[in-house]
């Protein structure tokens, strides 16, 4: 399979994608609720899923489609090779701020992740690993990640997993919260992997991710030498939504262990 | 007073001091912690401050500075023009992040506050206003703030309010945080000022802030329409350390009878 030549197309729609992302700034958005008040769609959502979907079934027809707008919900196993799309993670922020989303792609191949894009469309920021081949940011490439302690380390962890939750005993979470050096909340799972995968976060931990949301992240951690897992330490399923864990080596043994092990 | 003479001066500053912030990504930073191991202070917080200090010192010398790294930390009175500096708020994302950090000025007269910029350096935002005279972002004016419910608001608040902490007991905020739409953590309190100011979010609620933090952060809110206070309710004192509840108006009173109030 030509890698490259799959990781270019791939970005050519990303950037076209974005292009339109960016010219609907100027009308009026169509928002629309889906399994709650706060899970947020837009018109603009639907579209560039739908402009994905019709450019991979043209060009790659042999190809699958998991996308969070509904592509390929039906999708039972990962034979072969899978596009998992989010065309637009942080919908929240892109209605409410016009910043701080992204689009989301993986190619994934009977199972086995080969491309993450993670693009921030305000920053026109790339994000982009082929497997074996590094993580870039734009043209440049990321380093291996440093060592670190739990206490130099900021982890991207939003607060609803610290009050009363269907998910998490808060309690859990706390003291690792309180040992840490800070954490972040950007609205943007995608973005945040990008930025576990860049070092400018050293950790993400949430506790309901779907697919969409971390499969291109978790190729651009994996290439520079982070981890991705559940909460829980388990390996991540590709086809369900589930608690994601990615950091640092060097802490993501070392809070599982101190700090969730038996615990949930 | 000619506020736009010094407003122009300040700027010319500010631009200055982003560009000489920028090249300072190539060197190494010397990084100290100040009060705790968390609190972080750069050889570049020190050199930006003195660069302003002596840029106002030279062309205004009757005016009195106020500054994050020292500069006027023995003011005991607000009387007469006082700047209010931050060099560089969020520290620890300049450090971390090479971005997600501002300078912060602001010019007081006689306790009222005249002049606010906010820059993003790395995104190259100046967030400026002039009191009376409307709140921009660059050369775009920014809108009132819109009537919001607390159901479709989005607040800036950290982590660490929600865990055990010397502020506050964690259970009086947690059943705001359930009720909102969603929380963010940016990691620096004038820039969440500034997103508030612009409408990307709707309120900032922080337990301990330094006058520096949030001086400039409330002109520019304030001539938007939104409502700057400590965290019950009482009018900001900008010679100490306090709460800050910054927020669009409409979820202002709102959150501190319904959550605050006779809890604090």
């Amino acid at each position: 399979m030509n890698w490259h030549e799959i990781d270019q197309k791939a970005k050519q729609w990303i950037y076209e994608a974005g292009e339109r992302i960016r010219q609907s700034f100027q009308q009026k958005l169509v928002v629309e609720a889906k399994s709650s008040p706060n899970d947020l769609v837009t018109n603009i959502d639907r579209e560039v899923e739908h402009f994905f979907w019709e450019n991979i079934r043209k060009t790659f027809p042999e190809h699958s489609i998991l996308g969070e707008e509904g592509s390929g919900h039906e999708l039972k196993s990962l034979d072969g090779i899978v596009w998992i799309i989010d065309p637009i993670d942080g919908t929240m922020n892109f209605v409410h701020q016009k910043r701080n989303f992204c689009i989301s792609v993986a190619v994934f191949a009977d199972g086995v992740g080969q491309i993450g894009l993670i693009y921030d469309v305000v920053r026109d920021e790339m994000y982009h690993a082929i497997r074996g081949n590094g993580a870039y940011l734009n043209k440049t490439e990321l380093p291996p990640l440093q060592k670190k302690t739990i206490e130099e380390s900021i982890i991207g962890l939003n607060a609803s997993w610290l009050v009363e939750n269907r998910r998490i005993d808060p309690a859990i979470l706390s003291p690792l919260v309180k040992r840490l050096r800070g954490t972040r909340s950007f609205g943007s799972a995608a973005l945040e992997f990008a930025y576990v995968a860049a070092g400018k976060l050293d950790g993400y931990i949430t506790m309901r991710l779907a697919p969409w949301d971390f499969a291109a992240g978790l190729i651009l951690v994996d290439e520079v030498g982070g981890v991705t897992t559940t909460l829980d330490g388990k390996p991540v399923d590709l086809l369900k939504k589930q608690s994601i864990f990615t950091a640092n080596q060097t802490i993501h043994q070392q809070i599982i262990e101190e700090y969730i092990k038996g615990k949930i």
